[in-house]
């Protein structure tokens, strides 16, 4: 073995640019590549990159997988190179063959990984498939920040849940919607920030409503342009009131999951009944202090069901019921340049009651988009 | 005469070139120079910048002398250049002598004047003056950019009033305190965007705020770090209700002016008394309809005393009115990254109760003060 292998902060600068070069390669990924983590890779020889490449979409070929073509149809041998690898290379027959594999017959002899996959089918059993077959592996390079890059893959596979996004948009007063739509309009933010919104819903699985959000604004919940693959489309619905004319349980490309508890589900025979004769499926889990659908509940429920990450899209309500539950894992607030006042209505305000509950982000991000602020943060890991 | 006299639209790519370096360096006096405007000079000679100057102080020499004086240190001759000036230059002695003579005597055969002056002993008075003495003249060139970069200035010559800017802090909910601020701190946004608003108060000759925000907050309203020129201090207080211990009425550099209603004056004349005792004024106008202080008078007031620049710091009531008033010229927003809901007070959305007021701001930029957002915007012109 070689003393690669026992240690891992022992890399040089060199395998940290390296490494960040394959981090940004990675993020290209990002948006095309989910429930897969986005990962990055860079072939090396005698200190010259000599292939480059990235999950570029879900079902597709891998990285390190990509960097071999690159490096081969540059005409570049590979044998004897290093391999830097965002994420520990697979060794299992998914929608595509085994990395590892792939690195041994093409005679990598080393292969520098940032992090170690914690998804249950790979856990170690890839830099262990690795040495196995004599590849020199380091890993911990520039670990934080390949964990950064995929922290709701992390997450996913370390709690079972679905990293959960609370999206919202509001004036500068924090009111959600207008009084008077009719006579204001249906959007507080512009075009640009509603594109964006989009962008988030192609990384999910699932997007999330409150029953209240269904019945007041009947949203369709699609991502526009449309994708290969759709997210669910998920209702918080404790007392089942979904409206059975809801546009979210007309026949679509996008599945509905209409959450309720089970006490509601006996209560409401006839209504369960009728819910589960559209399109939509329903499931139940318990219910909370309140009555209302347990959250950590109905997380367990969509991580079983393989949904790694899901946004929530309100109303104030259910953010607030996140919020409190302390299982939003990522905030982004849409701000437009209007202050509404009592010309405006559910009021962010509503998710803190108490001081215990006040909220004070950090890793904050801030993005102009035209007039529109987009404020995003980290809330827990 | 030449004919660039007569066609203000008569000039070349070259001319907004030069136009644009000029208005550049004037940006370097903003924070410095006021009550004056900002004002940057450009001298060419065959194409090639020969001299540049910008005001850089208050009462220090203006834009087209340090321009000259820029040209004379690198030996450069003067004669027959041509002299980009963002204002038309002064004809008249004020802190310094009439640049208008410095250009003739330094034999400039050539002005482009971005904007004219609109203050009254200028007026057109130094182009008037430049082109008897045989000058050619060229105005509006980028005059839209020009004006943008003093606004407050054209605005306070044509209105009499003081350019109104209404700054506060806020959390993402609207609320501008902490209804705790024993336990929570007096602070919702961090260091870097209190040290902005300093930046903000240097501009200005007077900071306002409401009585309401005397007696809780008993600010002190200074701007640190201390400047030459203090901005005074003035409290809007219609029922005279400044607590006599307020540290505003201790002696300062920077006055304290209290502005009352007439009515109140003669109502509370024992109270009247003992603030005219303190190092306060106290000055009188006319009531609104309920019986506050009209702010249309409050401002002709403040503009008779040659406040050009004036910081309202609230608290929200003083916005709202403000607003309501459509009296505010420009907002500054400081948005922490904070959700208080019920911890917070003081909240932003009381500025607007009723359709007609609400705010839909344009012209938005948006800076990231560390975790915090600044959102500013032009209210009306």
């Amino acid at each position: 073995m070689s003393k690669h292998e026992h240690n891992k902060d022992e890399h040089t600068t060199a395998d940290s640019r390296f490494m960040r070069m394959a981090l940004d390669l990675a993020r290209n990924g990002i948006g095309s590549v989910e429930p897969n983590p986005a990962v990055g890779c860079v072939l090396v020889k005698h200190g010259q990159v000599i292939g480059r490449g990235y999950h570029k979409a879900f079902g597709g070929p891998h990285a390190e997988v990509e960097a071999l073509s690159d490096a081969d149809a540059k005409k570049n041998s590979v044998r004897r190179a290093t391999a830097y690898v965002t994420l520990e290379p697979c060794c299992h027959h998914g929608k595509t063959p085994p990395c590892t594999d792939a690195l041994i017959e093409a005679g990598v002899s080393r292969v520098v990984v940032a992090v170690r996959d914690n998804a249950p089918h790979v856990a170690g059993n890839g830099i262990k498939a690795l040495r196995s077959a004599g590849v020199s592996v380091t890993t911990g390079v520039l670990a934080d920040e390949a964990m950064a890059l995929n922290w709701w893959f992390f997450h996913y596979h370390m709690t079972g849940r679905p990293w959960v996004i609370c999206k919202w948009a509001q004036s500068i007063d924090g009111k959600c919607a207008f009084r008077d739509s009719a006579a204001h309009g249906q959007w507080i933010t512009n075009a640009q920030s509603r594109k964006d919104v989009h962008k988030t819903r192609r990384r999910c699985q699932a997007v999330l409503v409150g029953v209240g959000t269904v019945i007041t604004d009947d949203p369709e919940l699609t991502a526009r342009p449309a994708l290969e693959r759709y997210p669910a489309r998920v209702v918080l619905d404790s007392s089942l009131r979904t409206p059975l004319k809801s546009k979210l349980l007309r026949p679509a490309d996008n599945e509905t999951i209409i959450i309720t508890t089970e006490q509601a589900a006996k209560e409401k025979a006839d209504k369960l009944a009728e819910l589960e004769a559209t399109h939509a499926k329903v499931a139940k889990v318990t219910a909370d202090a309140d009555g209302k659908c347990d959250l950590g509940a109905v997380l367990k429920l969509l991580g079983k069901l393989g949904m790694s990450q899901m946004l929530v899209e309100g109303g104030p309500t259910v953010h607030a019921a996140f919020l409190k539950a302390q299982l939003a894992n990522e905030l982004n607030i849409y701000i437009a340049p209007k202050i509404l006042g009592r010309t405006g209505t559910a009021d962010i305000s509503k998710a803190v009651t108490k001081s215990a509950d006040m909220l004070r982000l950090k890793d904050v991000n801030t993005r102009k988009l035209g007039n529109d602020t987009l404020v995003s943060a980290i809330c827990a890991i």
